[in-house]
């Protein structure tokens, strides 16, 4: 096939030049890390409704996107979704991502009921189905958008109006045939509309309800077909609603074991939600793998400092390398990825800067993977924690740990120490040297 | 007894003045709301740490609060201890208030041992007892400060170190002794520093496995001595920890849930706490009630564009009406109350404004039950709801909640709908109309 | 001319019902506040772009708003341009709201050069004059889109590219004349892409010269063709872009000076920006009024745990009668008015809604103006301040207003003045009480 | 004298090791950056607040910090205050830091009235300027504490109160006469309580126009006494207050101009507090610097999720190597330099901490001075400015920057433009390429 863009292959150049762009500077596929191929360990994905579809609106202006596909099936909307397909696969092919992500209606235009909708989107993915057989590219998690349409003002699972829950029901449907038949990872569940924007016309627990057992629905339909990828919540605290159901990774598990679905479902988590909802990113990947719910990311990058969802690229060493830590000690994700569910600035509106985003945030987390290798080779934090904790593993903490003692038996241990004594076995949390000591790790290993 | 301080028994005026502070404009103790007295279903409580013991310093400044008992005990701080509880009683009685609430560390000082602390704490409790049973005072709940003490700077029952675990424990088992002695309705547990100031420092897992443990070694002493009062969890995000694992209504659910605990804890909330976890106080008041967790209430507010925790007396009646309906739809809170955690400001810094700010938080709580009773009484928000819900009330809907269908059914059901149909069924959440309606009902039930 | 839409005239009604939609509750056009009627003081408008263009989209879906003006024009877009006029002027005359405010995009469709653009504009100005001939209604205010536009990505006036910079230049010129035409009482600057999404691609100094040399040509060309209605900027800080250059009241006055173009601007304050900055409304109402530069007002409200702009309708009793209170301090607003830059929900997309929001926001600001009236009537802010700083009207405190006194007279005056002494003269700030007389007042003037 | 406390004299280390605190990693007085020593472009600074008299005490908590100082003076407050002395000499020379900066309440008790106090101060100072003559060590800035005492619980300069003004003013003489004594580089005003709590009982203006007359009776006392140090504000937004009058740079530059100090002062920029205000670091120290006031730097971090300030030492590459960007482009700081107002996390209570916390914020700051002097060696932001603004370097574009055209010519020259022809000359913002090389930067120029 002929090219269809110009933007040659992008290949590892490493550091010989210091402006972006050229080429990965820390993504090198086949380098070693931690024991395996950089390429085995970030599963990168290309976000489908991102990467081909976003014009880059906003509440406030309209589209500034140029993208090469603009004009693909000349007004003919099936014609333009059938098109769009190739352009996708050559950008994978130029990348060299291997996996892809997709709401069903990112790909086809809708009809005028589910049968016809459903009908659009399987012309695509029979040529997706096709491509994916040419070129080995893979589906890292497909989804269904049950926000887009206005028929889910009020939610999909938890909309107060029957007709619109079944129509839900359909269109997951659909998605979980569409999951089989492409062998996705894993399916994901993101509830852009299941929450409230009004607590006083909200019945919140006939809500959950429902939702609850929306999923079981969804989970027997997946048995019943043999689809055996991993189910995904992807837990978002507000917005476009006011309070969403799965506002942080707490509460979706209180959701989850509330409702008995502890065992059906794990997370994936976005990077951008959780500083909405009060966290960093590292944190939430933190709880998520304690909680043995670590599932897949979503590669992005929030402001702070902003209080919506900005989707940016990653950029910051920091975030990339304590999530890698996370990752790492989670074993990698293996049956999630690093989707980059994100997209070019407004202002980054030529088909360029869709190339430069995916370069600067593969490298992001490449680089964040070595130094998160490096300080686990090291054991820099395990160092820490083990030092820190060391009084209970022995004497009266290793008895606690170990379920011998009561109240009385600790309040009878404590009762006659000095606040001396005591005061004495505090240990520094050295805050400040283990800052530094990181920053000295960054430095060290990714400079020249 | 002679009078301690010159203020007057405060009682109910009514409307018959403008400016506050006179007596009560809207709590009249004896009046029947919803079929029950105000004092029945309002059992307000002092918190003995703000409203004797704070100075109203802040982290820039000295207290500046003058009051009656400054001088009490001339230097003797066991004197000063003894002699600060005639005062509280004095308040109580002149405020009618009926219940108090308080910290062991509130009350007496430490000595060098737990031993010695205990001791002094006690007798300070002997003449709290005494006092209880002339008056007639209860204590809605009692607890244990693990977080002012320097031995507590990373955690009570979540610090590294097994001395101050032993600590702890040590303490809980006193203050448990303690709310067995004085009968407490309720016993909470704040877990001030229980969280972390730096993830790479902390081994949260085995953290959190500590303080459940320890939460079972304290139930476990509680049967022990046949203390039957309801043990409480009161959620915060953060402030003094950068993460506190109880972070809110929901995180405290996972953590229930997650270690076995569900049946041991119920949750007091509080109003400003709730904001600074991304929540209206409503919404944490609802889903802990929807949960069956709803216990008491720390009767409080903050500054929704203040990124700390201040403890205001309340006074927004929009927030004390939609407080006060979760409240009524709970039966009110049996084993619980609205606990005043709330300091007067730091200009407010005469002993009458104690006064002025109790007044006020009670009368913003009377006037929301009455409120909320009224709005009950028209079936307002039930209405509203029932035709909201109404399409799961029969047919698919309704088949759907009773289990009789699977995800296939449903999709049969929607395919061939068109969006017309569906869309006709989409019913307006009229939220503009809603607020208004409530204001009507403020200021109709409120007004003169 | 017939009737386009089937709802009532919207009257008084009072307070014989309390559900809300009925006829105003609160707004009584010729009752008598302050001196004059309602109607005089409050000068409401109705927003062109939220009222009947605005499709309730938002980032995650698309729009939900049904509108009888939906199919006018049968796909013709100037012809429905023009037919929605018909139903604007309706929408005023039935809610008897007197003024209208737009932005030049609002109108009319774009051409393909500014000329073509500005012809389909004037014939749909030509039309509006004529209804406002027919009808005695007025234009509050205009302004030009400078953000929707993809040619203003990076700003219109702050552009770094020249040819959009005088394209910008010539949308205002047209503006400004459509202004001098129609009478508008303000014309107003809203700023959307004035400001940087990334500031190390951003010359901030140049972009502000140029911005301010920008206003200069236009005030300038209204000086020209005699249009001397009140030039208006509307500070926002963020949103869309990250940062905006008039991010508060101060941060435009520092412009207005630094620039030199303080006597050619006031500001037209939106509540909803307020909160992004920081500030609650009455802030920013009150420093605008201090600096003699309170021009008008957009009436909306946000969520002050809601980092984005939702432009509420006002509900909120306590914003509104602070804003009134300003208000009135001011002498109301000569040159303008309270434009109702608001949106219903978009779960509340009925037709219906919009006039339920109207009457929510006209009734919440007609009791906000009531109590606010009372307030002034019984001097209640003015004594409290008066008696505040009483110690600056005599003796030291006057004379150093008076220009009388040195610091080293100060000094002085101080040195040896006890702790005590100084400490005699301080007053408690009494906020517990004021804010308890302030719902006092509330409930008082507004219920029956 | 001999050694006060054992830890070893900091030297440059470079990167032998990846563990902080065994030495300067970056910094490296000597090494030449862009022309000038570390040393000469660095002026750190200690600040005597935090490192000598900060025991790490917050809201819920005493104070956990170890210090060698702790039982100096045996009781006697005098003394305790002159041995301190000794160590902060020693801390500087052991870490090679030349300045010091101080309120007049850290270095001395206060006495019953001002008199006395100064005296107690007076002490302090006289063996602070001989330790200064001995060792060579230098004032960067002092000021006064106008927020501590329970007397200015309303403000200093903008109290209602008129004895507790006079008794600021007086405080402010003494401090300046100690700036003269010392010759500290600059004087700061940093106002902790002018501001309010509650905009009902506060008379804004009043206030205002106090504080520009209290400011202008302490500049013609400099001037009269001969003291010529640089007159600084430093704003801040909130905290302790609910709105400081200095709320950031824009809003302190509004007040000089409205009052004429515009000559008087610059500004002292403190990183925690720039993001209270919702912006960062390195866009309060561009507006400062583009408005010709940029004097000094307070060198600490807060976190964007945490809403209060907690002055942690830096250690973020990305803020230091902008904020230095702007340092450079400002030809450094020549009255300023980079005090540490940053304090050790409450759990870093060990002596140690201290001298970890000082150079991981030094090797912070000697990090980002080089990746920025690089940076601008290159021109890398230079020209990317260049190319993106150059159609004003010419054309139209230049035209209007001379002042050549009107509105009008502008809008001739536009009116006939397609938006093909505009859209053409439109650039994308290349965002994500930009940041992927400020990455490459940082890793390479401070990699081994």
């Amino acid at each position: 096939m002929s090219e269809l863009f110009s933007f040659p292959k992008v290949t590892y150049v490493g550091n010989q030049s210091l402006t972006a762009g050229d080429g990965y500077h820390y993504y090198n596929a086949d380098e070693i890390v931690a024991g395996k191929k950089m390429s085995e360990w970030l599963k990168f994905s290309v976000a489908y409704w991102h990467t081909m579809d976003q014009c880059l609106t906003d509440p406030f202006g309209e589209g500034t996107a140029v993208r090469p596909w603009d004009n693909a099936g000349d007004g003919d909307k099936m014609a333009a979704a059938l098109a769009k397909v190739d352009y996708m696969f050559e950008f994978l092919d130029k990348t060299g991502i291997e996996y892809f992500a997709f709401h069903d209606r990112d790909l086809a235009p809708e009809g005028k009921t589910l049968a016809e909708t459903n009908a659009n989107l399987d012309k695509v993915i029979d040529k997706i189905e096709q491509k994916m057989q040419e070129t080995g590219k893979k589906v890292l998690w497909n989804t269904a958008s049950l926000f887009t349409n206005k028929r889910f003002l009020a939610g999909g699972a938890t909309t107060p109006f029957a007709e619109v829950f079944a129509y839900a029901a359909g269109q997951i449907k659909h998605s979980l045939d569409i999951a089989k038949r492409l062998g996705s990872e894993s399916y994901v569940f993101w509830g852009g509309r299941e929450g409230y924007d009004f607590l006083l016309n909200t019945d919140t627990k006939r809500e959950l309800e429902h939702i609850a057992a929306f999923f079981k629905l969804a989970k027997d339909y997946a048995d019943e077909i043999g689809y055996t990828g991993q189910f995904l919540i992807e837990p978002k605290p507000k917005e476009p609603t006011q309070h969403q159901y799965d506002f942080d990774v707490q509460t979706t598990i209180a959701f989850l074991k509330t409702y008995g679905l502890e065992d059906t479902f794990k997370l994936n988590l976005e990077g951008n939600h959780t500083y909405l909802a009060g966290h960093t990113y590292e944190h939430e990947v933190r709880f998520a793998r304690e909680a043995g719910l670590l599932g897949s990311l979503d590669a992005n990058m929030g402001d702070k400092l902003t209080g919506w969802d900005i989707d940016e690229f990653p950029n910051d060493i920091y975030e990339a390398t304590l999530v890698m830590y996370e990752f790492l000690k989670n074993g990698g994700l293996p049956t999630g990825g690093l989707n980059f569910d994100s997209k070019p600035r407004r202002q980054s509106f030529e088909f360029e800067d869709l190339f430069y985003a995916h370069i600067a945030g593969m490298d992001t987390y490449a680089a964040g993977l070595k130094v998160a290798a490096k300080l686990i080779e090291d054991q820099v934090i395990e160092n820490i924690l083990k030092e820190r904790y060391a009084s209970f593993d022995s004497g009266i903490g290793a008895d606690f740990e170990a379920g011998k003692v009561t109240l009385k038996d600790l309040a009878a241990y404590a009762e006659n120490k000095t606040d001396d004594e005591i005061n004495a076995t505090l240990k520094s949390g050295r805050q400040e040297q283990i800052k530094a000591t990181l920053n000295n790790y960054i430095f060290s290993v990714l400079g020249k």
